[in-house]
């Protein structure tokens, strides 16, 4: 048996994805939409404050193409708390206005395969790995999100390697996330157990142009160009919750 | 041809995935809902009642994100009872305001790869084989479900594999399992014959973190790494009866 | 070129598979139901005529889980017949209030990997063969239903082995099945260029564990092992006709 | 590079095949169904009009399942026809019981693997050719539609293979098929860049057991048995015009 | 690690296919329709617009086969705007009536495998890049749409070849490409990051059969061969804007 990868785990995660119904939301009258907006502009209120207490945190982007028309993702320091604020979710009256089309359940994650620190102290007191397990989400223009597998077939086994041998790979693809530094902010959350596939990863940058650069420089790496296994992808634009009225009006 | 590897065989077992259709259960009027919820709270009443008359067991759940809103899972003696268990609740007022997403076949197994057992015995007359056959379901804080198969693919083909090697790979993965005694308990349900892949593996526990690390480490192990075909992933919280009423209230 | 295996073929089939709408069957007024219940319980007495005629044969089964909650199997001497039946069917009330969930194509098969017989017969004059291509479909307790293909995949491809080689692998298979006499009936019918896969296994028992002991035990040998490719698995309880109104009772 | 194969092409193909949505038709007034069978009804005159003018040609097949209730295929000198004839049948009142199933763009083709002719002459010209490209299509009394890929996986790549390995393949499948010559009319359209599978196949015979025959004999052979990939098989009975008020009476 | 291969970037593209929801379409009045395709010619005389100021491009063709009617292809400067366009075409009463099928998410791309030029220019001010990355697109008679990947399987891994192997076996798929110059329009588009395949490739002509043999030649090529994956394929004609109406006539 291989050695498996030691991980720091962090909030709780939900990408929540929905196709807007337009025809139905169209069918309310002027005043059922302002109410329904003002409702769920007072969710958003909420989860705003429950960021700025450090208790959680959340991203509002629309997104593009028939896959859905925006995502909620939110983290949170348990399951309950998480599956409580779906929960709400759902029982907006804008909710009723929505068709689910993904969601994705994990935990903000950090692997030791890029290792080191002080071995004597306790990680989850460590400042910079506690800004990472419990982030809050940054306001860029842009994001990008996709679940994804490492592979396990035929003579390309990820899980049938040594730990030196996913070490090296890791670090060499690490060196090419660094070369983003700056112009992409990457979040890992680990899903083993939780969902369909093993990761989630949530990109964020002011330039779009660098979601496809970085994963299409990452392809020709090995560890992706033989042990990665794709999901769908999302791409999307912030919806500043000024906007929100803008894009739910018809 | 490989010798079979045989099973014990307990209670016939029905995980029954539902999303709420939140829209139409708001519509209707609160005196509607309640008499619904209250048939609901009867029903697992009842439920509750076969379970300390030890004819059966259950477990309630909501689950965290899209797949579902709330999982029933329900074991009975015999396949009839669990139909018409299944059929009863598909009669409820509350079974009309769900949507079916999922649901799994099998029955509570124990396999011979970690034999042992004085073997002039009948194995379903001894106390510790029956508690875990017709097993009560705990009420812990977290579920995890999923279904899954053993590889039949090119040269990674458990079912060509010799007794002794298979045997040999369970007992490394079983040792993985015990690491995770007191922390998360495991009911595997056989469902061969009776539903897409071969097992359900149902986790229980109050450290919702456990699943993953139990899930990823068994990942590493060769069984996994090159045996395991896994279904979808479902994760969620327990929903104990009193909080079933504040779960539908809208 | 292999040569091809031989096949008597006996009746055309078709698996009917169908989800209740258990809202819109409840929204009917009783006596709406107790009409459509007596309509559907006049289209069995037919299908039993024909029976008693020999001009056909079906099954009447409720089907545990999601997939389903009933299947028709009906058996009849042409293509023909078998779509009238079929439409008929889907003209009932009763089907009104039903959801087509998936449903299979065949004609009953006999190969001649386990050949034998006086070369100088005409095999569809033997009687024994007779009942078998035509079979009264018996009453037992359960039936379980799963379509499959011998895989054509890399070094795994049964159409490029010999006569010789799949004969053999196929009595070995046959002897597994010999164990089972007398507990498990099983009926193959072949879909190749009918349905999307190229089998559909028909399994009838009084026990229903046999059906996941016997397709247990059957998949640790080569043929299953390394050639067998299974489809969606149904299982389900005898649907007597005088528990039908009970059945569909809300 | 391997040599392609060349194709001579004629008709646009288009296999429409649609569910009846039989309990909105059955809530039609009598007097409504009436005239939505007598609109189709005009609708397949004026195909038969096409027909006879030799400007196009058509099939109305019941199909036996849930996959369809029916197919309509239709053959037109120009894609913009198609789409028309496609548009024009959308627009029916009939179309608007159907549920769209499966569909199928392509075009009538014949490879050059089974060469031959006279070089100098043009093959649009020859007689022959023509009543193959321009097929006036058979009222049959059974079809059977399938689309269809060469494999491209591993050491299993059609279009890696030389065009003299091809054509010996084919040469040895086209005998196979010749064993049907007036049992099975077979037509083959091509959909590379049209549709997602390579080729579509549509047999035609008045015994429907020669389609289970001929493709079961043809997966035995290299080029189905190593190089095959099919996706749905849908088999029917000719549906009569005369018959259609029958099939449509509810 | 494989060198990447570097891109040039134009305008953000979104295809999105949609199926016509013919019967509420036809329960609208007359009028109704006749508003609702004045509204949808008013949004397309803003297209034309935004075209003629060459702030973006678009394309209107109906689509053959139930995948979809239309399609719908835009292109612009930014995420943003091709978000917002998508939104404005989301709202228009045309669009309530609509099932949406498909759509695709890239950006038009021009890659270094055919690499050439002055390496001291900027690429993005050359006049035959800026006509390539920044398209009007043509109003030929028939489009094809399909998205692709390279694969990465086994001994067939794009993405685990150098690029000297990569530019070689482009360069050789290129030169088929140039033999139908004049007579096919290919636009690439890049998806990494931004949508489930890899690129989405359009392709224009006025003879829909060069779409068949352009595809089919390309097959037996290497790239396609081995390492080639294909989503759906969509074709057909087009929908000049006089022809609006009369499409949407019922």
């Amino acid at each position: 048996m291989s050695e498996a990868a030691q991980t720091l785990d962090g909030w709780y995660s939900l990408h929540d994805l929905r196709a807007m119904n337009w025809p139905a939301w169209k069918a309310l009258s002027s005043d059922e939409r302002q109410t329904a907006i003002y409702e769920f502009q007072q969710f958003i209120n909420k989860l705003n404050k429950t960021q700025s207490e450090k208790q959680g945190s959340h991203a509002l982007y629309t997104i593009v193409g028939q896959k859905a028309d925006f995502i909620l993702w939110m983290l949170r320091p348990t399951m309950e708390e998480l599956n409580e604020l779906e929960n709400e979710f759902n029982k907006l009256t804008i909710a009723e206005y929505t068709i689910p089309t993904y969601s994705y359940v994990s935990v903000v994650e950090l692997s030791n395969y890029v290792g080191g620190g002080n071995s004597d102290e306790d990680p989850y007191q460590n400042p910079y790995v506690k800004s990472r397990l419990y982030p809050e989400l940054p306001k860029s223009k842009y994001i990008c999100f996709y679940p994804m597998d490492k592979r396990r077939e035929g003579n390309d086994n990820w899980y049938m390697l040594s730990m030196e041998e996913r070490r090296e790979m890791m670090r060499s693809h690490g060196m090419i996330g660094r070369k983003y530094a700056g112009k992409v902010k990457q979040i890992i959350t680990g899903s083993v157990g939780f969902d369909d596939y093993e990761w989630g990863v949530t990109l964020f940058s002011d330039d779009v142009l660098q979601f496809k650069k970085l994963v299409y420089e990452m392809r020709f790496d090995e560890v992706s160009a033989r042990y990665g296994e794709f999901g769908s992808f999302f791409v999307g634009n912030l919806l500043e919750e000024e906007k929100i009225a803008k894009f739910l009006h018809v």
